[in-house]
């Protein structure tokens, strides 16, 4: 059944059952991180405003933060970060003397943004990032590398439909803007940044609002409805008749990031010319991703190279980066029912309790399970056996454990099974000894 | 070497390397959670400030939170929760149709409160929490069970100093009191919560402050001395000759709880007749916790029975609940330089490059490691191979690979040893796949 967020529009909550699907996801993306070597980290959740608000262009709603029986004014002005990424990169610049460049980090935090909740968009959510920063030069075989490990993200979690990671870049779409005489080139970026929402007549209209040729912005739009996964993609563009240095930089970029991504994993990332990332603060390939079926969705799993976020006047840390949105992807899957978890709690057995005054005897077999690893809980109340095993089927575990003295026995309460058992030998199936997350079509046709 | 937090003051940042100490401390406590049946659970950082201080006793000091956009008074006034037991009661009440009691749950979460930061108290920080509640009743067994389970906590951390579980009940200390005639049982309260930080003497003038004659006084202070893990502690108290229901009622949980313990895990638990836990909500069990040698860094565990913190008026939820300070501990042991991890990334392999034209190769090195499950990185640019053990070095990783059509080579950079070696075969020793958190004193006897 699908669950939906309670209480406070925008803050979700998950019941047990779909925080177990969004520790799934939060384990999948740690593993595939570490596997790729990227170390933990977290920063504080709140932020001096100025840093927050640092790139002046943020368009990011932000929430202030004070002590409620602090006076108005006795504190420098608080807010809840809105990223992951411009906290690193404040991170970075403080404590660059005692970090190891590049440096590869993953962060799995919350952050908040005062924006009018809607589907997939919430004011606190989960986000779950990778970066490399180095020195001063970032070499940009790691903006394939970016979208190949989220790729493996993708791949490991069979539930999800299938993801397209969409690469494009801010000096193509920059040059090419600036080859067509557009000054304005902050405005046109928001434009384009609203063509899904939007369609391409009402864009034209902005665009010539903007002061666009009607030429011009047909060119723009012309630009922006280029898809591929090679060479070809730079060809394309060049047909458009612009040009500029930065443009032909930044196709060189682009057709390596596809190329390099189409090489190691084919079909997972494609170039879409399209995509701008708003009013951010990247400077080179950006990152946008789609689930098919649920591009409505928005972007799952979006970023990009900064190569000036990070700097302290003496030193630049240019990063790339992108960022997973756990909430948004987790409440896809619960609300619109693509996953479960094969029960609510841990416990692959119910220990029952004979009497009170045996509950000791309980508690021993549950010890003995758990010190070889088998999450089990003892009954709360020494009921009726079939109580008991009511208390268990509620919650989706499958076995319920007898102690007595004569011999112990264990029941399967769904074939109704029973045997005898010793606890410091019985193990359960692997399937059953933790709640595994599965597609809800696996579960239909284990079913039928 | 040990580290400090940097940056605004209450708010701790780790390294890396200390943030892998954090992980090591979150990881057990899940995996130990998870093994006694407790199901995942998070709730929304942000409450209404009524929902926070509806308990109208608490004193803690809450963030207040508002869009930085937003008029005054056009939201409801929010704040950051300043624990996990408030917002999961409210969580309770408001989802108790689809939830199944006894609910079982744990939850690890950032809270804030707005305290004056000092060693081992932050203004934001980790807590790790499992709570059991019932419908209308709840078996006192729990309240030994919360206990028990820290305690296996602390033995699966072996870099942790001695812990020892201090447990007191409140109705023990409120029937005492109430046996003796006081009136202003919160003042009492208050006063036997300071003793640790002032001394009896600085109490016993509280007490008489606040009304209590120098015999009801000196009577209190001999029952906040009172130690024990067995029935003689509540001899001890009868010895006071002080007599009252809610006393013997207390007493008969405290042994209880003490007693059950003793038998599970022997010298884990002890009755501690001055634990107060302040102000809070708690009506029965409560506990603290301290480190062997860190008694002044305060209670890294604590919490209690509340049967009356979660109602919607037609039924209540008792529960009791005991939360682990994870920040607290963990800036212990990074402070005080207790644990270290055994390298700065998750990476056991650094995979050489020879030249930029031959990236692909080593990538696919990469891929089949990880393939593997043996975390890798591929060195960032194509160096003198000196350079690129030097990366390895620095942050701890222990092997570097050599591509080479000739036949691979991996090298051990701690001996030297360099052997032919195949990606889709070749193991690290188990040490040596994921960095570790070891005790300090293991680090020196190692080298020694």
């Amino acid at each position: 059944m699908a669950q939906r967020p309670t209480g406070l529009s925008g803050f979700p909550e998950w019941l047990p059952e779909g925080r177990l699907v969004e520790l799934e996801v939060l384990d999948t993306v740690r593993e595939v991180f570490e596997l790729h070597g990227f170390t933990p980290l977290e920063t504080r959740s709140i932020e001096p405003v100025d840093v927050l608000l640092r790139k002046g262009e943020i368009d990011k709603e932000v929430y202030a933060v004070r002590r409620l029986q602090a006076d108005a004014g006795d504190e420098d002005l608080m807010a809840l970060h809105f990223d992951l990424t411009v906290p690193f990169a404040r991170f970075v610049v403080e404590n660059a003397s005692r970090l190891d460049f590049p440096l590869r980090r993953y962060q799995v935090q919350k952050v908040w943004r005062g924006e009018r909740p809607q589907e997939g968009r919430f004011r606190e959510f989960t986000q779950a990032d990778i970066d490399i920063v180095d020195i001063d030069h970032l070499a940009t075989h790691h903006d394939a590398e970016m979208a190949l490990v989220m790729a493996e993200v993708f791949a490991a979690l069979p539930f999800l439909p299938p993801a397209t990671i969409h690469v494009n870049n801010r000096k193509v779409l920059e040059g090419f803007y600036r080859g067509l005489g557009i000054d304005d080139v902050p405005s046109v970026l928001r434009a384009i940044d609203k063509l899904d929402k939007i369609g391409p007549a009402k864009v034209r209209a902005l665009l010539v609002d903007a002061g666009l040729t009607d030429d011009a912005a047909d060119r723009v739009l012309a630009l922006a409805a280029i898809r591929g996964t090679d060479g070809r993609v730079a060809d394309e563009v060049r047909a458009l008749g612009v040009s500029d240095p930065l443009l032909e930089d930044g196709l060189a970029e682009l057709v390596g990031v596809v190329e390099a991504a189409q090489r190691a994993h084919p079909g997972a990332v494609e170039a879409d010319l399209h995509i701008a990332r708003g009013l951010d603060y990247y400077t080179g390939t950006v990152y946008e991703t789609t689930l098919e079926g649920f591009e409505s969705f928005g972007s799952i799993c979006s970023g990009g190279r900064y190569d000036a976020l990070a700097t302290d006047g003496r030193s630049t840390y240019p990063g790339v980066g992108i960022s997973l949105g756990v909430t948004r992807l987790v409440s896809l899957l619960i609300g619109r029912d693509l996953a479960r978890a094969t029960r609510k709690v841990p416990s692959a057995v119910v220990v029952a309790v004979v009497d009170e005054e045996t509950r000791p005897a309980s508690d021993a077999v549950a010890h003995a399970l758990r010190a070889r690893g088998i999450p089990c809980e003892v009954a709360a109340r020494a009921e009726k056996f079939g109580k008991q095993i009511k208390h268990a089927d509620r919650r989706g575990i499958p076995f319920v454990w007898f102690p007595d003295a004569a011999g112990d026995t264990v029941k399967d309460i769904r074939s109704g099974e029973q045997v005898g058992a010793d606890a410091s030998t019985w193990t359960p199936p692997d399937t059953d000894l933790r709640p595994r997350v599965v597609a809800v079509t696996d579960i239909h046709e284990g079913a039928s």
